[in-house]
């Protein structure tokens, strides 16, 4: 599935966007994210979400992970302000640094893909239906063989809340299994989405 | 098991503090709590504890647990400073006002005594071994039949570090099973477990 950009959310074409991606990350991750774009796109053709910012955020979500870690830290901490942020690891702060450049780069100020960017490893607070497919395609692109990913595209067929919290609830417990530590404001979104009563 | 408090930690005797505890707690309650105890003196004796602040630290760990809640968070509060502390639970504020009572009623001044207390739910930064052991004695009294309890049973008898960090994981991934919010001082307390290199 491919398309043409028509909104001027970025001031560059698809073709362009792909060709700045291929030189900033790994031949690997480029495989991976060009993936994340068409299950984003599949899911926003059933969902009906606005294609366009799905693809952008999609292609736009690991842009920043085979950065410098210190470069990650001062894009992330340039516009976001959680207490610790600057002191995360990469994955952690790879999301938060691509909306950045995103904004920076690319002169995006559409919220709804600049969120999907830099939610797309913690989830985030409000998420619209942007921000839960590229959550969700990212987790569940073909490419993807961890235990539970069936549930997972499952889930993601069926509900997508269903599937954002699958996946909200797996993370944490990995990295609990793998005593890793919990970043604040990770767990700050995770009590935020124990509290919406429609969900 | 039982024995005679002589290193005046308190200011009652243990037969006193029982009468007191039995009044302020439920049956059912009260006979865990004794349970606790038992198991406490019985990692006491095979880890080589001081008993006497056991069996403090684990009749004393409820004492609070069916006060009013708006009590409990004052005498939390009294002492702790955690963020967002006032507005926690009974489940996490129980085991602070239990040890605010210690110090307050009983004129407990033991570090050890009153940290056992305060964390035996969340579990506590630098846990000594009687932090430990009533962590632990709460999870595996014989009354406990919760799935795991076996494998908490047996890392208990072997390795009271692995046993506690089986209980942390344990704890927090069935909180995040349930959806419930997580605490941001337990989540602190986690974190600083995942820093610990002798661990």
């Amino acid at each position: 599935m491919t398309l043409t950009y028509t909104q001027h959310y970025i001031q560059v074409t698809r073709e362009e966007l792909i060709i700045a991606l291929r030189q900033r990350i790994t031949a690997k991750r480029f495989e991976h994210v060009l993936r994340v774009e068409q299950q984003a796109l599949a899911l926003a053709e059933q969902y009906g979400a606005d294609k366009e910012a799905v693809s952008i955020a999609a292609l736009m979500h690991d842009y920043a992970k085979d950065m410098q870690l210190s470069a990650m830290a001062t894009l992330a901490t340039t516009y976001w302000e959680y207490p610790g942020l600057s002191e995360q690891n990469s994955n952690i702060l790879h999301g938060f640094a691509a909306a950045q450049i995103c904004r920076q780069e690319y002169g995006c100020c559409h919220e709804g893909i600049l969120n999907a960017i830099a939610g797309h490893t913690i989830g985030w607070y409000q998420m619209d239906l942007i921000a839960k497919i590229v959550y969700m395609a990212d987790y569940i692109e073909p490419g993807r063989t961890f235990p539970g990913v069936e549930v997972a595209r499952e889930l993601s067929a069926h509900n997508l809340d269903d599937a954002v919290w699958f996946k909200m609830q797996a993370t944490l417990k990995y990295l609990v299994d793998e005593r890793v530590p919990l970043f604040a404001g990770a767990i700050d979104i995770y009590n935020s989405w124990t509290k919406q009563e429609d969900l």
